[in-house]
């Protein structure tokens, strides 16, 4: 490959400028101000981590992680979200704090991207991870703060989708018992939001017309809470009756957060992280087509670094958030120009600096003498 | 190498808990707040840059770059410092805007490390680039700046120590004329203060008697302005003449933001930064070895971005601030913890709402029906 030109940066990075920093840098502000006031406390981590660690405890498919050798030959990642580092965090040097354990963040994460694919290969994330904690409460509680903290960054449309990976887990195993390649098969489908292929697959095979019905009426399990009695008629599997109990509680928080009406229920979604034990989230802005939130409970991650607990927490994607919040205000507060000569310098340097703490931003410069002459 | 542990992180990078974030984030917010009432405007740049451009460069030293390859095999660094990646927008993004440019930002970088020494691979700088004036009122502007921003970090003991590295250069052109390596070896020791190294190798090398005094009579050179005229006095090497004319209009300009007591000349400091060419200065706090903030001129930089320019700035080492910084008062806002019942929730979670709009801290939780009977 040829050198790069001199002002080129690397596929898939970006530039931000002033302009665009300065609401991202808002919308940040403002999205941690209201975790902070929901008791999340922030933390930082590096944006190096070890490939053998919190690489591979990642949700991150392999070949999308980051990855680089160090000077010693060691595998590390560019840190590809924060749940793996923050459960890294939550297992060393916070220990000894005991449950339930509530951290936020503002972070850049990065994936290894083809140049072809036109994606991101470094992105803003903000989120909060709610350690130690099991309950549908704790469920609610962070789908509510998501909705809060959208609210927070300026997002004036949006709505919620609710659903729980052990509700197609029950039902499929009780439908296609053992049958893990077409479970799977299945979920890709859903996935990918084709219901087209979704249907041709389970038409294709020689199921039982009730089990090929109970699997196409999945597709209509969206809406408000009646979705969860219509889904419990469905199969008496265990873990799908647990897992909509489980959202049935969850969602009489949220009446009780009164953000119910911003959430439905959304028994097709599959979260996209492969470490989602129990409900999972995604929230969508009017005229987006990918989500700017997503989030769920992933009660396996932190065994992985020596604490068992159960865990739930969420990220919004803060870059894509930028461009569906309204643009800032016409500056509230324009920069004054003071000019001086030799002769007033001393002078307009002290108004300067007394204008600047009273606030203002003043930018300084010199005149030529003749300049100001022609002034006159 | 075996297996990292499963706790580790990779040597040279840190994790920072609440209270430190806190203190860091603060920090940050009262500089930038700072940089933008002097009219500087904030932007952001990817971690990754192309090592043939910006990596090249930038003014680390080559084995301290942290590099690595895309899945492309094309040679990436992890940004070493800003001052590169400033240039490289003001030369694209930024062409068409007219100079003088007032950038800011605050950026985690990078440095390989060898894993034994102890040094940081990843660390905060908050720092300006004004672009595109090369007046000794420019260079005076970002000094006053580097101190007004240490004072609104909350350094409350420090000084500044500035130089110029054309009167070295001019000095020793003068006394060892083409003896470039001599001229070096003379740099190194003043770089690592080893004057007791400097002396003997000015007396080992057969010079006159007045050629040695002068060499060995910069040491004394610190101090206020008038140390600019008794280094008039030492050549009429034309650039040490204008190196030292420079700086007495710098510090009148000083003078005139009355900050110049908190200044001191010094002129055997020689920036660390190769890409210098003109004045350079530091910052020092107390009881703190190494400089707090360091910064310059650069006037050959934008060139080979494409768009010659002059250009002066500084960094200040925002994680080593963090030390010399007193911690914040105790948490002014302290977290209220709500506990309500099945039957107290939808109350108590619409306090939690109200007291949150207000600004306060709170967190909820269940509290067993059991436990709370107790408590009557």
């Amino acid at each position: 490959m040829s050198k790069p030109k001199v002002f080129e940066k690397p596929v898939g990075v970006k530039d931000y400028l002033p302009h665009a920093v300065s609401k991202l840098r808002s919308i940040e502000r403002r999205v941690l101000d209201c975790m902070g006031r929901w008791g999340y406390q922030q933390i930082l981590t590096p944006t190096i981590e070890y490939y053998d660690t919190v690489g591979v405890a990642s949700a991150t498919s392999d070949h999308k992680l980051f990855k680089l050798l160090n000077n010693r030959g060691t595998a590390l990642v560019l840190r590809s979200d924060m749940t793996a580092p923050i459960a890294r965090v939550v297992s060393s040097l916070l220990k000894d704090q005991s449950f339930p354990i509530r951290l936020s963040y503002h972070s850049n994460v990065f994936r290894a991207i083809e140049e072809e694919a036109g994606r991101e290969a470094e992105f803003f994330q903000t989120g909060v991870e709610l350690v130690g904690d099991a309950s549908a409460e704790a469920d609610a509680e962070v789908v509510a703060l998501a909705i809060a903290s959208l609210e927070a960054a300026g997002v004036t449309h949006f709505k919620f989708a609710m659903g729980h990976v052990g509700f197609l887990n029950g039902l499929y195993e009780e439908i296609l018992p053992g049958r893990q390649e077409d479970q799977e098969a299945l979920k890709a489908c859903l996935l990918s939001r084709d219901y087209v292929g979704y249907r041709e697959k389970i038409r294709a095979w020689s199921l039982a017309e009730e089990e090929q019905q109970k699997l196409e009426s999945i597709l209509r399990l969206r809406g408000g809470r009646d979705v969860c009695a219509q889904a419990l008629q469905l199969s008496t599997n265990v873990e799908m009756q647990a897992s909509i109990r489980h959202l049935e509680e969850i969602w009489e928080v949220l009446e009780a957060y009164q953000v119910s009406d911003q959430v439905l229920i959304d028994l097709t979604m599959i979260g996209d992280f492969s470490y989602y034990t129990g409900m999972t989230f995604e929230g969508y802005a009017l005229d987006l087509g990918s989500p700017v939130c997503s989030g769920g409970r992933y009660d396996n991650l932190l065994q992985q670094f020596g604490r068992p607990a159960p865990a739930t927490g969420f990220a919004l994607k803060t870059t894509r958030i930028l461009d569906v919040v309204a643009d800032e205000e016409e500056e509230a507060n324009p920069v004054t120009e003071l000019q001086y000569t030799a002769e007033t310098r001393a002078e307009v340097l002290q108004e300067a600096r007394r204008l600047r703490e009273a606030g203002q931003r003043v930018v300084t410069s010199v005149v030529k003498e003749d300049a100001s002459c022609e002034k006159r």
